[in-house]
């Protein structure tokens, strides 16, 4: 089971992910790049994209990265900073790559932009907690 | 335009949380209540309800409390401890308070809890920018 | 081994908090209650009590709390919204519950209050790795 | 005024730093690299270097980093991993970099390491908000 198929497997089995139509451009060890592209229907009462939708995808960037390596990661905590909004029609990249990794806990940090202008829409990091099972695909 | 209003508007308006099928309980000035059951379509592929599912219900709650004086309210960051998961079926409250509101910045605390058991499912905080224009309905 | 004990040989081990001059107020499973005096040596630059003296008088509030069951607690991670400054000669009180505790995690919050005047100061969250020594006295 | 001469100001004016004997190695528009040697009385009562030191030397190299392009930088949120315990006698240096910064809000990252093995001890994320006024020297 390498990176790409848990990557894979994750996809498959994330509704969300799966209704924000996220696509997978790279993983490998501690590092995964996704994106999607901004909908109507991801837009809040402001007619910018949610905080909630760039939040999940730079969640499943996290999840992708810290569950890489094959033993199954929860995420315990996240913080983000909202930098700039996102349009309908723009296309979102969420790169997260690994701080550390330990026996028990890893950090991961996801920077979001927007493709076109390669402008920060979010500033993501996160801590999973790692339990002693494989990740199951 | 009072804060019920407000966050009907806010709700009717909210693609992610129509999604989600959000339903709102409560609203004061700088309070909200909201609630969500947890659908098949909202599970990760670990088969527990999704961290973004979690943190747009919480997100939803901050948005309303923090646009309920009638100033329009942007977050700009957020923290989430995931601290319990919760299954399919599962009904989810969130509860969003005002910690402080000042000239430009608010800043909020949100309870993630599950309606039977009452126990804690996620422990959220945010921040907002105080825009200087109304709230617009 | 109670909580007041432990809370004591914390302070009493603990360099800077002895250097900040904190004092207990009170302390109870899952809880404690701390205050110091804001001096000339803990301001920064911009003439205000420095965020470093503050973040530490709630992460010491959390570190009581979180070790007052006896179970050895590391902070693992830390945010904190500062809301208004402190000026010299000021007390701030900072006060610390638990959000939660399982086996291995432990969530907190600590809300830094002024005393004279009561208005928020700063509102921190924290979570601790509960090892499985105790804490030793 | 300089970023350099912000910065020997903003070290020179900060009690705290200064009890930390804080060095500045680096400065310049949106970027700070800073260092400390962990001290004896620098300790929490589990024998390492306290949380609050290690917040206090990353929120450091955060505030002249913030502050290196002349405007006032306050800081409002700050978020912290605790990623590895640092011991006596080892040297910390926090090397902070700006996410991004506009009108208003900045957001900037530091990553603290330990000098020798280049382990990281924590990850720090912090937003200030830009005041009008220009840094006071």
């Amino acid at each position: 089971m390498n990176p790409e198929e848990i990557a894979r497997f994750m996809l498959e089995h994330d509704e969300v992910a799966k209704w924000l139509k996220v696509e997978l451009f790279e993983v490998e060890e501690g590092k995964a790049v996704v994106g999607m592209k901004v909908r109507k229907d991801m837009l809040n009462a402001a007619g910018v994209c949610q905080g909630g939708a760039i939040f999940s995808l730079a969640d499943f960037a996290f999840a992708v990265a810290s569950n890489s390596r094959g033993r199954l990661a929860l995420a315990i905590s996240a913080n983000i900073y909202f930098i700039s909004s996102a349009e309908e029609g723009e296309y979102l990249i969420a790169c997260a790559k690994e701080v550390s990794v330990g026996r028990r806990l890893g950090v991961y940090e996801v920077e979001v932009r927007e493709k076109e202008t390669n402008r920060v829409v979010a500033k993501f990091t996160g801590e999973v907690y790692r339990k002693q099972e494989e990740v199951k695909v």
